[in-house]
């Protein structure tokens, strides 16, 4: 895919995520995400809420298994994903169009929690029905285990970090 | 702030968060997020890996907290921030600048992992020393308690959803 | 403002912007942008169409005349601003909503088009109903004018760029 | 690609760009944006300059072309591209590495500014050379032309907008 259109939303789950499967047996989540900016109020000296935006989201396969067992209602969350248009018809059969995220990732905000993490078990991969994409991407993610050599990867051959630059 | 840069990195962890703290006993984490775009080799059929970006990011207050309590090496995480660039000398002398993420949010990405969530306590507010934007926030954010009514805010009073929109 | 959910879109316009004018003689002009992804079909070897993501966009003041007097219909453009839920009811009297964008900046693509840009005249700083945020900015905004001195002062006195940087 | 790290800027042109043209014939402009954030100084009621951002960024083909016949020191653009990192050697023989913009997406800003758009003549194609992935979008890029049925296609057959929405 080229030239989607991308977003990043920080915000609260409306309600706890609703974990379906499709006829072929596909796990599928959704969920709202409401994003609430804030205003200094430079009279009050103090944060105002602004308007929420309310934004549907869905999350497919292991994906959307992992995000059903680990947010809930209230959890605030960062996601990253790519907005979609959908057509349908509402009662009176009108044409209408809603806007929503399709997620790339999404995790747990930890500025007011903290999370134990606990790496999914690859499980065989899942069997079939495989999108090109990002599934395809798991076996051969580099994640941490114990004993696990494959993060020293992350040290990049050839090039020093640390020795003069601050980091 | 207005006209700041904003990013959104998806990758993982190359080492334990460092977790130390100011003069003023200030929390600070720092860490270095790796994240290797893929592309699809259509000869050979498969995804390879492109050449990984380094990103040194830091986070502040009881967050670092959480962060370095929560993530550990590998981990893989989305982030999103502002990049911010800073001068330093080598050690030959010249002056040089590195770019940096200065976290706003984070979080164990859920692709390939669950997580268990705990709300922090809010502890007292953190006492002095905090700053104008994000933390004093912490008190008023709406998050889901057991017993808790705040939630139910998000049902949006006057705007029905879900009647004839298909989410 | 804080926490707003901000995003960029890269499409075409639908249509001339409308422009005009509220109570006050506030200019403000609409559109609406058309952002195509594109798959590529490994099976027929091409690039082809997905569906397109129809974004309302709203920009004000000087800056809705600047673009009204320079997009047209089929414009490609780039555009970031930050993401708006509207409530209005229809005909039928059902509350809804509509996710718009607020342009923050806009510009035309150079990917498949050249423009001769010119330097709005400040004209007198507009006169009253400015907000806070962007359009105070406007006196001290350092631009490139013949004869001026003020972009030297990107040239960042005490660091040295392009010594041994390969840029 | 997938997984990249996208980002957008705006800021000024801190020179000129420069054009060159590989062993190839392939265009190249390079240049560094200066992005300037600003803080409201609440004691002195006014806004004040951060720390700017510089990042060096690259355009490439006749995208290039299109960039250094527009733009100029001090032109302030809007820019969304990907961030990479590339590894060098110091004039002490220390690796170094630095970050720079990929640019996919570039245009004057219309903030300040009026800009008479030119659709480039396609050309031919500009003949061989062409990667994958933009450029042979070029010839199908739906651009308004006097006489052109082409942008009618934005009216989406079947999906009524402006009846009762209110865009």
């Amino acid at each position: 895919m080229a030239g989607e259109t991308i977003i990043t939303v920080v915000g609260n789950l409306t309600a706890d995520p609703e974990l379906r499967y499709t006829q072929n047996g596909l796990p599928v989540a959704n969920f709202t995400i409401a994003s609430t900016p804030r205003t200094f109020d430079r009279q009050a000296n103090e944060w105002k809420d602004g308007d929420a935006l309310f934004l549907r989201a869905s999350v497919w396969r292991e994906f959307a298994e992992h995000v059903a067992g680990s947010l809930t209602k209230g959890s605030r969350v960062i996601a990253t994903g790519r907005l979609k248009q959908r057509s349908y018809q509402d009662r009176e059969g009108n044409n209408r169009t809603s806007i929503e995220l399709e997620v790339d990732e999404i995790g747990p905000s930890l500025r007011y929690a903290t999370a134990q993490v606990t790496r999914a078990a690859s499980g065989g991969g899942g069997g079939g029905g495989q999108q090109a994409r990002p599934q395809q991407v798991q076996q051969d993610e580099p994640w941490s285990t114990p004993g696990s050599a494959a993060p020293d990867a992350w040290s990049a051959p050839g090039t020093s970090y640390g020795d003069d630059t601050p980091f």
